[in-house]
C-alpha cells in the first residue's frame, strides 16, 4: 500500500478497499475476513477494522450479524456524494469522463459585505478570487469561483499554483488545513452568463453549491461558489436512519 | 428523558442534546462535562459518551484536545441537512414555519418500467402512489409523490393512515423498517404543473430529490420524488475532511 503523509492509515486503507469494491463487488457479495484483507493490503488487522468502520459509516458495506460483511451495490454505484469529500477532477473522472481545467482567472478584489460576513472579514478587505472551468471529456461541466482572504497567504507563490486544488494551496501557502465544508444546495436557472460559462442554453436548470471551508481551528477560510452542469455531474446523498455506533 | 421504544438510548440522548445546543449554544461555547450532562439528561455516562460521538460525527460539536468539547455554531444553525434523516413536517418547522398537510391523493397504479427497475418489481406490478403537498405557514412548500409496491402491505389499513409519515405506514402495515435512503439531487425548472402544485410561477428553479428507501435487509421499499420550493426549504450538506474514528 502506498503511504501518504498526513493521511491516517485507516483512511488510506478505506480508500483502497473502496476502489477494489467498486471494481470487483459492484453487484454486491460477501467480503473476505479481516485477516485476508489485511494481508492483501499489507496493513495490520486493526487498520482493516478501522477501514471497515469507515466504509460501514459511508454505507458502502453492510454488516449482517452472524453472516458477515457485504458490499452494498446500492451505494457502491454512486460516484458523486454531496456528503463526502471530493476534488472536481475526481468527480469528473468518477462520472466516466476525462477531466481537464479549461480556464483559470485570478483577480485581486475587495470583499463585498456578504463575503466579509461569511468569512469573518471587514468589508473591503483584500481577497483573491479564482475562477475555474472544468471540462468533462471536452464539455464544460463545472464552473467554480473560489474566494479567500489575501491575509491568509503566508508565502510567495506562482500564479500557476492557483490552478491546483485549493486544498493544496491552503496547505502549502497558507499553512491551513480544511476540517469541514458547509455547503448550501441551491437550484438555479442558467442566465446568459452562466449558460456561456457552462456551454448550455439559458433557462436550463443548474445545481449551485455555496460553500464555506472551515479550518481545523474552526475559522472560515474560503467561500466557494460552484455550478454543476446537470445531468453531466449529478450528486447523491445517503441518509442512514438506524445506524448508531 | 422520555423513552421511545425501538430508538436506541444514545440516539434519543443525542437528539435531546442537539435541541439544547440549538437553543442555548447557538453562538458556540464549551459544553459541561459528561457527568453533568448525564445527570441533567438522567442517563448513564456511557450513553452520554455515545451521544457525544454521534454529535461529533454530525459536526454539531467539536472536541479540542486538552481544552474540551465545544458547540459548533457553523453547523448548529443549519436546519435542513441532506445527509441526515428528517420528516417533512420537521423540516418545515425547523425552517421556522408552521407545518401542515394540504392535499393527499392516493392512487392504485401499475408500475412503469422505470419504477419497476428501481424497486426490483416487474413492469405492471400494482403500486400505491401517494401524492402529498406540505404547507409552510400556509404557503405550499413541498410536493411529494411516494410509490410503494402493494405487495408490501401486510394488513388492512384506513386511507387516512397514508397521510402520516410513510415510515409509520411501513412499520405498522408492512412490518418494514427503513435502514437508509439514497437520494439523487436534481435541479429543475418548474413547468406549469409543478408551478401549480407549489404555488409559484413556471420557470422558477426547484430542487428535486429522487429517493429510494432501502429496508434493514437491503431491499428497495419506496420510491419518493420530492420537490422543494426554493428558497423556502433549502438544504445544506456537511463534508468532513479530516475526521477518522
Amino acid at each position: 500500500m502506498r503511504i501518504k503523509p498526513n493521511v491516517p492509515m485507516a483512511v488510506q486503507a478505506a480508500e483502497l478497499l473502496r476502489n477494489r469494491l467498486r471494481r470487483d463487488y459492484v453487484n454486491g457479495g460477501r467480503l473476505p475476513g479481516e485477516n485476508v484483507i489485511a494481508s492483501e493490503l499489507g496493513v495490520s488487522r486493526g487498520t482493516v477494522r478501522q477501514a471497515l468502520a469507515i466504509l460501514e459509516r459511508e454505507g458502502v458495506i453492510l454488516r449482517q450479524q452472524g453472516t458477515g460483511t457485504f458490499a452494498n451495490p446500492n451505494v457502491l454505484g454512486i460516484n458523486a456524494r454531496v456528503d463526502m469529500a471530493y476534488e472536481f477532477t475526481q468527480l469528473i473522472e468518477a462520472a466516466g469522463f476525462e477531466a481537464a481545467i479549461d480556464t483559470v482567472e485570478v483577480r485581486r478584489e475587495a470583499a463585498s459585505a456578504d463575503l466579509a460576513q461569511r468569512l469573518g472579514l471587514a468589508t473591503g478587505d483584500p481577497v483573491l478570487t479564482i475562477h475555474k472551468i472544468f471540462l468533462a471529456s471536452g464539455q464544460r461541466a463545472i464552473y467554480v469561483v473560489e474566494q479567500l482572504p489575501t491575509a491568509l497567504v503566508q508565502s510567495e507563490y506562482a500564479e500557476s499554483e492557483l490552478t491546483h486544488p485549493i486544498f493544496d494551496f491552503l496547505d502549502q501557502r497558507c499553512h491551513q488545513r480544511v476540517d469541514y465544508i458547509v455547503s448550501e444546495i441551491v437550484p438555479c436557472v442558467a442566465d446568459q452568463g452562466l449558460a456561456e460559462y457552462l456551454g448550455i442554453e439559458p433557462g436550463q436548470p443548474i445545481l449551485k453549491f455555496s460553500e464555506v471551508f472551515y479550518s481545523t481551528s474552526n475559522a472560515p477560510l474560503v467561500l466557494a461558489t460552484v455550478y454543476f452542469r446537470d445531468p453531466l455531474i449529478r450528486f447523491h446523498a445517503l441518509r442512514q436512519l438506524t445506524t448508531v455506533t
